[in-house]
């Protein structure tokens, strides 16, 4: 008897999963079935498989579409927007189908907990990249200095989807689009919260990317880091709950960070105001606007913008913002629209991944613990690069990781039912090994 | 036959309105229905006129209560919450009954406008101070100028719940609460909007308090403006679609602006994150986790916050947050709470209105017009101080345009049906001139 896997939404990060799983469809007798918007562009990659996999149209709006292929399934995957999960998930509760994502445990999804315990499902969550790979390296690091008998005093990690250095090309901000525009845009329009040295510590938005770190990765150099919206809430499911330091943090390479700085004090990055703008209006009108009145009117827009941030008129902050067009003639495109829904359009373009550019993974795990009564420093760290535009790294560490714990969910290799995250050892550490011994994706470790 | 009125709501701000409508029962032949959550505070107030009034116990969650009392009112004033008022408004229509209040028209109350003209319902809103006051008094001045044939190219026009001079006292910030302080507390958290000149202004939440106005108001001295957050949507009600400069403000007293900047600045207004403190967390141990590590950590607390900010440590800024006990071992007081959520418990404590304090309203309109060829200027002042704690400045301003307005609606003198504001001189004339000859509260012109 066949395995029937239902995959829901198949996008630009699902090439990897996908290709993972037909890979492994012969030899598990696996049945796949990809359920998508837009299943045309899945026909080529299909076809070599037609005895065990097909592609089929699907939305979320067919609610009766979404029950058929369901019941139809043993185990459901979904790679679709994360705030569709709960819908997905309760179909899976109602038909008895166990659920594996790359997404969040959202509060919606956690009050399912009880509920899929009593069925005996399993919502397999968070087995992606971020979250996903980050818990399992870490946990397993973790793992490794407990066993030793050492005591974790300080836990840091970073995470960032960049570009492979050939891939940055002229662009300053050594940074493209390979994920959701929008969240990168609206990145951190919170108070940053995290513990140092036993003590909270909070960043507001208005500060976030002026109070960066500086990490280097093995091979890649330098990059920096600024604080993610909650690291507080890492403790728990890590076994982390006395520690003293503990920190997540996405990683953007130097300089970025500035002159995000300098877009967030202008203002440009706000989403909760509909600007009233026309679509004709330029981008130096736009800028212009943010200006106090009468703001050294001799001086042209650039020095003047440069001035009021405090920036260096010829510095490298202001040279990202010539770079973006900000004090061009350029249209906004955009009539009636918030800053940072203009925002996103103009970087949609200038950050637009090209066929031929690679991306690459970063991740960095740093920790602080004490042994026989001295401090050791453990650095772990990865770094992965697309094989191509449609391999990326990203596709390869969001979809691999999830591909792998959907097989060992399938075989029966995961006990635990209810809402579950890659945090226990018979979980990872298949995974782990999996991904370094056919992927060579492993971290490297540095004591120090 | 008896004209019934509801009022729904008898708040802190309903005294006058209460005062005005018992005045005017017994000659308009009324009677009043005030039904609140907590009617005892009314006994007294409405046991010598229980000819013509009543207090009953009311929730909004009692919907058939609701109906009841609708449908035994021919004409309901709310001054119940604002979000409130889609559900009154709704039972207005189903019933056939006019409505009243002091509240700014919402989208939702905007979809009522056909419904209600179709039903012959008139739903009269913002007739209060601001929106209300300012609304009639603004029209009537722009209606002098046009009659003389001035054209006008600046409207500003600012508003403030201010303090009497004598209850200032010692309070550095010259402010007490006498609105919501909730609403305090998150003001212009969004981009501020207005037009100078032609020109699009837009100024960011993080620097709406460093870029204020100096007013001048008769009597009383200098005050600070700062720009709320939609200039723009008085254009089209006041039928100024064309005017080159348009600002709406709120008035402080000097100094205000630049310490709640502070505020701003150090990340204590963010109402986005549960910062997971304790109850018992200092307010000393919050403003350091604000601080970034190690910062000047030879200096005390408040030194290190001046330099942070890059204030004078021993100037009035920093004054200010040392009167609020901002470095202090007072504990915040309430465990897992938002920013904006200590501050506001904070300040509820610093800054209420005692019971022999006089509240003071203030509002400026500065025009500038062109008539035969010459540029014009007229400035439009009112100050209303409160009589007491009941009958306060903000009670007064808010409750009496009220009351007038809804006397001239129960008389059949507001021809007008759906949603109205009051800019048509056939409603706020007499409303102006009322408020002068009966209550002082009038405004004094001044051109130059």
């Amino acid at each position: 008897m066949r395995t029937r896997l239902l995959l829901l939404g198949a996008g630009r990060s699902a090439s990897s999963l996908i290709q993972y799983l037909l890979r492994h469809a012969p030899t598990e007798n696996w049945f796949l079935t990809v359920a998508d918007a837009n299943p045309a562009h899945l026909v080529p990659v299909l076809a070599a498989h037609s005895e065990y996999a097909r592609a089929v149209p699907f939305s979320m709006e067919n609610e009766a579409l979404l029950e058929e292929l369901v019941t139809q399934a043993d185990v459901v995957i979904s790679m679709l927007p994360a705030l569709l999960h709960p819908v997905v998930a309760r179909a899976c509760l109602r038909h008895g189908r166990h659920l594996a994502t790359a997404s969040y445990v959202s509060p919606e999804i956690r009050e399912l907990h009880e509920e899929a315990q009593a069925a005996g499902i399993t919502l397999l969550m968070e087995c992606g990249l971020d979250p996903g790979l980050d818990h399992m390296s870490a946990m397993r690091a973790i793992a490794h200095i407990r066993a030793r008998g050492g005591r974790i005093t300080s836990f840091k990690s970073y995470c960032g989807g960049l570009l492979a250095p050939a891939a940055e090309g002229d662009n300053p901000w050594k940074y493209k689009f390979t994920w959701n525009p929008r969240n990168v845009v609206l990145a951190g329009q919170s108070t940053a919260k995290f513990l140092e040295n036993g003590h909270p510590r909070f960043i507001p938005y208005q500060q976030l990317f002026a109070r960066t770190e500086t990490l280097v990765l093995p091979e890649y150099g330098e990059f920096e880091g600024y604080a993610n919206r909650d690291s507080l809430s890492y403790r728990a499911p890590y076994g982390l709950d006395d520690i003293p330091t503990i920190l997540r943090g996405t990683l953007r390479r130097p300089g970025y960070c500035a002159a995000w700085h300098a877009l967030v004090r202008l203002g440009l990055t706000d989403d909760s105001v509909n600007l009233d703008n026309p679509e004709t209006m330029t981008w130096a009108e736009l800028v212009e606007a943010y200006l106090p009145t009468s703001f050294i009117p001799h001086l042209d827009l650039s020095a003047r913008v440069a001035a009021y941030l405090g920036l260096n008129p010829t510095g490298e902050e202001m040279g990202r913002l010539h770079w973006l067009g900000l004090f061009s003639d350029r249209p906004v495109g955009h009539a009636r629209a918030t800053p940072a829904q203009l925002l996103e359009r103009l970087l949609a373009e200038k950050w637009q991944l090209q066929p031929h550019d690679h991306d690459l993974i970063v991740m960095q795990h740093l920790f602080e613990y004490e042994l026989n009564g001295t401090t050791h420093r453990l650095t772990s760290s990865l770094t992965v690069e697309g094989d191509d535009a449609t391999h990326t790294g990203m596709a390869k560490t969001v979809g691999l990781p999830l591909g792998m714990a959907v097989r060992r969910l399938v075989r029966g290799e995961v006990a635990e039912r209810g809402v579950l995250i890659p945090v226990q050892a018979d979980l990872y550490e298949p995974i782990l090994d999996e991904l370094a011994a056919e992927y060579g994706i492993r971290f490297s470790e540095e004591e120090h």
